[in-house]
C-alpha cells in the first residue's frame, strides 16, 4: 500500500493569488507598516547576518540573482529576474519568489511568490528610510517613474512618513495615467506633470524609479535644491543609473550594504572610497540620519537580501492559523531517512 | 470581479509524488539511462556553461547550499541542505530542490523536489563515469557505505557498465541488511561483507559513500591494488574525506570541475595543483580516460551545479503532455505589466 507523505514532507506555499488575498485581508498599508517594522527590526541586528553580494547570471537581454542571506535561526532566498524588454511581448520586467528555511535542520519552511511581495518590500524599505531621512513636516513627494512600483511606494510613504501630496511624471502619459487613477482611488491628491522639472517643484521628497537599463539622467543637478530626501530606486545594477553625478557629490548618501550598492547603485559612478553611510548604524541611532533641514539626504536603493528575508519572516508569522497557503509535497521524507529507495519502490 | 490568472503565471510543479510516479513509470533503470544520456550530452558541451562554485551558508550543524549555472536557453539551479545530525531526529541528511528557467525573459519553467532527483543524478553521473574508466569486462562492484545512495550507484552500475555482482559492508549492519534485501529484489547477487577488507576482494569497481563529516580513512592503501576503478561519492565537503591520501598519489584523479572539487573533494588532501583530469575532457575525447588494464582510476565525485541542470532538463522533457506535474501560481502576471498595484486591488 502506498503510504501518505508524512508531515515533514510538506512545505507551505504562499501563491500569487493567496499573497493578494493576504495583503488584501490586512490592508496594503498596514501591510506595509507590519513589513516595515520587521525590515527595521532586522537592519537593527544587522551584524547577525552572513551577507554576500547577490550571485547574479547576465545574458544578453536580462539577469537572473540569486540573493541569499541567514541569520542563527533561518535561512532565507530570493530568486529574481531582471528583462527590460520582457514588457513589450508582455512578460513582467521582474519577478521573484522566495524560500525561508531552518538554519537547524536546512529544512524549507516557506515557499512564497515575491513579485508582489518584493513590490511591497521595497517600497516599505523606502518609507523606513524616509522616516530617517526625510526633513521635518514633508508632505508632498515628487515621482518620477510611474511604473509597477509607483502606487507602493506612495502608500508606504503615507502610512510610514505622512506623504499625501504627489507630483507624477513618467515619459510614458500612459503610465502616469495609470498611476495618478489607482492613487486618486486611494484618496491621494495627485498632480500630473509634463516634465521632470516641473514635479519636483515644491516636493520634499523626490522618488526616481525608472526602468531604463541605462546610464540616464532623469534627475539634473539644478533640478536638486537644498533640503531634499531624494529616494533613488531604479539606479539598481551595472550600468543602470538616474541622477547626474554632479547629485550625488552635493548629497549624503545612504545605503543597504556597501559592497553590493557599489557595484549597482548610483555609486558606481563615484570612487570606490567615496564615503557612504550604512542605513543599519543610522537605525541603531549610532550614526546621525538627518542632520539639519538643508541638507540633501539621498538613499541609494538597490535593494539587499535581508529586506527579502525580513519580508519572509513577515509572510511566514503572517500564514500561521489562517488558509492563505497550500501544502507543498516538495520535501521526500522516508520512514526510514536510508531507505529512500525503498519508498521510491512502495510508491511503484 | 476577480479575472483568473493568466497562463503566463503557472509554473510546472513536479511533487515527490509525481517525481516517484513519473519514475516508476519510466522505470528506475530507463529513468537512469536516459538522464546519463542528458548528464553525458552537458558534458560534452562543457564551455557553453557558465560554472561558479556552489554558494554555501555554513552553520554549525550543516550547510545550505545554492547551486546555480546556465546555457545560452536555460538558467537552473538547485537548493541543497545536508545536516548529517538530521537522521537521528527523523529528518533525511539531504533534501533537495530545483528550478529550470527561461534565459530570454528569467521565467521559471519548472520547480521540481529533487531529493529524489539528485540521489539519481548521483548515481548516473557515477555510472556514467565507470562508463569510460572501469576496467573492461568488470561485472563486480564493491559498496562501502549502504545508505540512501547505495541502491540508486547499484541500478546506475548495472543498466550502464553492467554490473550484477555487488559486495556490500556499512560500520551499521542495519544499512547492509537494507541495501541487500532492497538489491536482491532487484536481481542482483549480493555478498554482505563484515568489514571493508573483505568488501573489495574480487571488486573491479569500489564506490565508496559514507555520510560522516569528517576526515574519515574507508579506504587505506592496501586495499586497493592494481586495474581498479575506485568511485568515492561520500567526501564532498570541507573536511569531509573517505580515502587515504596514499591511494590518491597512486591513482589517476578525474574531476567534474577542478575548483570545486579542490574545495570539497578527496584532493583536499592534496597540493593545489596536484594534476587533476576533467572529465568532460574525457567525454569529448580530448583526453584519454582509462589507459591500461593495471591503472588506478579514482572519480572525485562532488557533485557539480550542470548535472543537476542536466537533471531538470531531462524531467521538464519528460513531463511535456504527461500529468506527472501540477500547476502552480508561482508568477504574478497583470495584463498590463506596469500595473501589478491595479491587479492587487482587483483581487480585493
Amino acid at each position: 500500500m502506498k503510504p501518505a507523505p508524512s508531515p515533514l514532507a510538506y512545505v507551505p506555499f504562499v501563491s500569487v493569488d493567496n499573497m493578494m488575498r493576504l495583503v488584501n485581508s490586512t490592508g496594503v498599508e498596514p501591510f506595509l507598516k507590519g513589513l516595515a517594522a520587521c525590515i527595521e527590526e532586522d537592519f537593527k541586528r544587522w551584524p547577525e547576518f552572513g551577507k554576500t553580494p547577490r550571485v547574479a547570471s547576465h545574458s544578453r537581454d536580462g539577469v537572473i540573482e540569486l540573493m541569499p542571506t541567514a541569520d542563527a535561526e533561518h535561512y532565507g532566498f530570493k530568486y529574481v529576474n531582471g528583462h527590460p524588454k520582457n514588457m513589450k511581448e508582455g512578460y513582467q520586467t521582474v519577478t521573484a519568489f522566495g524560500v525561508l528555511s531552518s538554519v537547524a535542520n536546512g529544512y524549507p519552511i516557506l515557499l512564497s511568490e515575491m513579485t508582489v511581495l518584493t513590490a511591497l518590500r521595497t517600497a516599505a524599505t523606502s518609507a523606513l528610510v524616509g522616516r530617517y531621512l526625510a526633513p521635518r513636516g514633508a508632505d508632498c513627494m515628487a515621482m518620477i517613474g510611474n511604473g509597477a512600483q509607483c502606487e507602493f511606494q506612495a502608500l508606504a510613504f503615507r502610512v510610514l512618513c505622512g506623504i499625501n501630496k504627489l507630483r507624477l511624471y513618467d515619459i510614458d502619459p500612459a503610465a502616469t495615467a495609470k498611476a495618478a487613477a489607482n492613487l486618486e482611488a486611494q484618496g491621494f491628491e495627485v498632480v500630473r506633470c509634463s516634465d521632470g522639472h516641473s514635479a519636483v517643484e515644491g516636493a520634499q521628497i523626490v522618488t526616481t524609479c525608472t526602468a531604463d537599463k541605462q546610464y540616464a539622467t532623469i534627475l539634473t543637478d539644478n533640478m536638486v535644491g537644498a533640503g531634499i530626501h531624494i529616494n533613488a530606486i531604479g539606479g539598481d545594477c551595472p550600468g543602470k543609473t538616474e541622477l547626474h553625478r554632479d547629485i550625488l557629490l552635493r548629497s549624503d548618501i545612504f545605503v543597504e550594504y556597501p559592497e553590493q550598492t557599489r557595484i549597482e547603485g548610483e555609486i558606481q559612478q563615484l570612487d570606490e572610497d567615496h564615503p557612504v553611510i550604512e542605513l543599519w548604524q543610522v537605525m541603531r541611532g549610532e550614526v546621525p540620519g538627518r542632520r539639519d533641514a538643508k541638507q540633501i539626504t539621498l538613499f541609494d536603493s538597490v535593494g539587499f537580501a535581508t529586506e527579502d528575508f525580513s519580508a519572509l519572516r513577515y509572510v511566514h508569522g503572517l500564514i500561521k492559523d489562517s488558509d492563505y497557503f497550500q501544502k507543498l509535497d516538495l520535501l521526500a521524507d522516508p520512514d526510514d531517512p536510508r531507505d529512500l529507495f525503498g519508498m521510491l519502490m512502495r510508491a511503484g
